[in-house]
């Protein structure tokens, strides 16, 4: 099949990149022990380790719905509650992975239209209820960046950890676009995780270029007893494990891993300071990341429909664009050219 | 990292055929619509459809242990329960995969020793207690070929249907190594489920000579509904998921799904047959796909051990070879002389 | 130990009331088989198919938590969804034991504030997404009388099944306080329930006047399929079933069901009229069935508490006062005469 | 309803005794605070904590099925597994609470024919695996007395305690007739329990006298943290506390807890001294507390059943009669008469 012209309606349309590619190349050359016994397994989890400059455990497991959930539910127990932004990934597209994966645990959303968690929001839903009819919070999520594209600063994410260590609350990040904040703060892995407070971190893999595949990292060990166990009792546990945690060594060892997401954030940039300047049109929220969410009218909108692109559209008239490592400058060029001409022929002067 | 020498102890050893390979390249050119919605995955499922000559329902899943949850859930209640051989998968190495992802549903064992259920086992465990302080039958799951390598005959797979139909139960067949089955069987696929009475299959990718992947299949397609949503809610869902059904245009549109079978079966023949003429040694099961069981002493055992073959043993002196589409002729030659030198050196004389 | 003075912080507060305790008391008389095949129970169910005009299933469970969670399981699975006001008990008082006994299924809550759900409110968050990374919506919940004591009209509810039979969901309604419902409509239960397009029913028996107990009754029997071995499997299964289902006889042949919620409700409607004519007190909801909450300043609750009354408080300045069938006149008037007092203190002439 | 003659099917064909009557009758006077906070059930608790001599935590809970499972799923994780004797009632008649309550702990069970597990069958199933792909040993669970009517000595309790530490697994004791087991060997109840190393009891209160109810008491409080949010989520907290927890207070103060377990052990020693010199009938086990099993020829049993008796049959010709409270010792006597004169007419002599 032809490939269509590229697309931005979401990252994960990109394919592999070739670091990630290679490295699988070398590992599929000749058989290897099975269930993640293999070096590939062991020397990505180094490069893990490395890369955090921390002796923590990493298990590799198939994609960002499980490596929340799991992480999640190791933190607590059915009973237990876990906070969100309204945003959350483990809140609006996740199908109820969490409540499955725990057997239970209630999410407590923050108020409609935050997708950045505050301290002050995160005491109010930890502390409104404190009878045993309804379900106890253990447990802060925060996604980095955020669905909407925002990052964390670290002052902001130390100042969550420090109101989790004072509720007694674990404080979980879900990092499906990590590399993507990391690019954007330009701050060492360690400074945005466990130096912050993090206690465990899910690292995206396939939104990093990878095939198929999440990082889920444990800093303090201890909370990571028979997480083993755990995912393979929840289908999580790779055969032919090579293939998973192969790519890691591609991205990891060659700086893919940052390269390709400052390239995201580059091309969102690119177009955001495009939109920036075109009447009729404007940002939903700062361009942080690889994301970019622009308001415009409808018409706008079907004009850019009408010239072949796809989007994912929002409530009052909203459109999301997101850069993977793949994104190609000339096509990112193209889409702001007609941006600005379906706004040229749908915007009213005043 | 260099390759070491071949290992037959798993078909997980190996790594992605050349077939599957090629179409994860070809699928990874350019951009592509995620989560199922693109080309690659509606035309590896029209190739399941021609494959199996009907209009099935089918769903692509990460790996054997959650297909084949995935799919009892689907056919039953927490309160029910699946009736299994003694050496199924899911009752010995899914750590209680089924139970989860079913929230509580229980396997029904068949007697120790038992790899192959019978028509009589199962009534025999459907009709044992009819009162509600145990779990009600309502599956039946059987594996093919069987966890030692076992073929079930077209009869036999029908009249354990019929049975089933009698009480009121559905048929899961566990087809980690399906295309084994019908090397071995040298029948249609569609011979050996719907029109012998299965009504899911899970039909393994893995070890068929594919990174990761299996394909849940549902030939009565009203069980399907919403297995879709499950599938996301159990973290099955691949964003990226062209590289998931992609190789399986590869594997089914070249016919390398069953040569990658009978090559395996093939080597597992030749290592019977060899077998079968050095004294002291002996086979456990007769050798009807690509896994070979035999008995030996442990002294012969610990020489092939001495000799860098690594197996999985059993309890009274046995070891398992599986072989795989990679498995190199010369490598079991060498394997059938290190077995026979390893007899001869420690099998007495009478 | 001396009983306190009566309180009306809950109807949970009441006891057994005597036509419940004559039951169990005749129900003790000798031994009888177990587990509900019992007379007793049959006789219960019977008497319950004669209320409710109709050869419905019916179960009895020890409480309203598990009667509601187990029918709504029942109902859907665990990638589905549960539409309910943000008051519902499900949502807010029950530990988020719908999402355990469903193994994950979701909460879809309307905009806070709502405690009776409306057509356009089940709509909305039906059809808010239709993709599958988000629960698919399957059943409606409604609590009748609400938890803030309002009562769906007949036309109301008959308006909401309508709507669910056009969206295919199933209408679930929690009737913890289903008598006082009847008794504030002055109509026969079927036409409240299934003659309205009610599927199932939790009819509540702890705050009618039992020790223990709520049934669980399928208008469509074909959705109680195995919800014995449900019951079973979830803990809910009575071995001494007598004492649970004897007390159903006591209320529901003697008249005592509807009585007992007369008298909360006039308890309730005898309070509501009094507060209307003190300054400076005002009633948060109309008053419809057995409870009463009113808004007061901060001193006069703190008054009334000085006085030693117990009740529940709310955001804002709110204090709940609930009726049972123990609810003692005199004790009533004592109550009307304090908040008389304390507003008489404590509120400022304008 | 008219009783009709007492039978000995099960000791679940009881009533409430006077003793827990009579406390219910007290605890039915007035109103009272609901969800267990009030004076009867701290008292009831306090009793407990005087009976084991320990400050251990109690909660109550409405059946043996939800106190087995709530306390094996507060010991272990979906992936870990629970071992236990293959006549235990988890296993055997509880429909997969266990695996239900636990989100799909697995339960290892000793061969066929177990009743009591011993220190070789637990070290054998917990370290039969050690692989990841089997669930993690955690837990032994052991019913005394047994369901085969067999009671633990001390020193096999110790026995089974001490391997417990070493193995780093949990004890639990299913006690549904606890009492029948201190009855039995004249020990004080800590000397049964946690100064034998027992980590958390089942203590049954329904076949000790009660109508609904069992106690679950950690002694290792540090095990019971948020067992009550767990208690509650799974519809296990009652709202009217009292008349659960009442009951007990009526059982313990006046020591009937002891007396109705001795009565029932001395009806079933006095069937089985009689059984012991009739002809042709014999005891399936040792009678150690209040059931008796029996192997007779078909033709005696259908003959008890002809003259009107009711009772539990096993394969091989087997028939269960166990004791209560309420036992009639003419109604035992009748039952010696009439197995006497079955084997009569029945027995061939040889």
């Amino acid at each position: 099949m032809a490939p269509s012209p590229q697309q931005f309606a979401s990252d994960n349309y990109a394919g592999i990149c070739p670091e990630a590619w290679s490295a699988m190349a070398r590992a599929n050359d000749g058989s290897c022990v099975a269930y993640g016994e293999d070096e590939w397994t062991s020397e990505a989890a180094d490069a893990f380790r490395q890369l955090f400059a921390i002796d923590c455990d990493v298990f590799f497991v198939f994609n960002g719905t499980a490596a929340n959930s799991l992480a999640l539910a190791s933190l607590c127990q059915s009973f237990h509650s876990v906070i969100c932004a309204a945003s959350a990934h483990v809140e609006t597209d996740e199908c109820g992975a969490p409540e499955f994966f725990s057997n239970g645990s209630k999410l407590l959303v923050a108020p409609p239209g935050t997708s950045k968690l505050t301290p002050e929001m995160i005491r109010a839903l930890a502390t409104s209820r404190s009878d045993i009819h309804f379900p106890k919070a253990r447990v802060v999520t925060i996604t980095q960046p955020t669905e909407t594209g925002l990052v964390y600063s670290l002052d902001e994410i130390r100042a969550i950890a420090a109101l989790c260590r004072e509720l007694e609350l674990k404080l979980h990040m879900d990092g499906a676009r990590f590399a993507h904040a990391c690019a954007s703060l330009g701050c060492a892995p360690a400074e945005m995780t466990w130096q912050a407070g993090v206690d465990v971190l899910c690292f995206g893999g396939t939104k990093n270029g990878m095939a198929v595949g999440e990082a889920v990292i444990f800093f303090d060990r201890t909370l990571a007893a028979d997480f083993d166990y755990r995912c393979k009792q929840a289908g999580q546990l790779a055969s032919k494990m090579r293939f998973l945690s192969a790519p890691w060594i591609g991205l990891l060892q060659t700086g893919a891993w940052l390269r390709n997401a400052e390239h995201g954030n580059a091309c969102a940039a690119r177009l955001a300071e495009a939109v920036g300047a075109i009447e009729g049109v404007e940002l939903l929220f700062p361009v942080e990341a690889n994301s970019v969410f622009i308001r415009a009218p409808e018409p706008v909108l079907a004009e850019l429909r009408a010239r072949g692109w796809r989007f994912y559209t929002f409530i009052g008239g909203g459109a999301r664009f997101m850069f993977a490592w793949d994104a190609e400058p000339q096509r990112v060029e193209q889409l702001v050219a007609d941006i600005r001409a379906a706004a040229r022929l749908h915007v009213a002067v005043a």
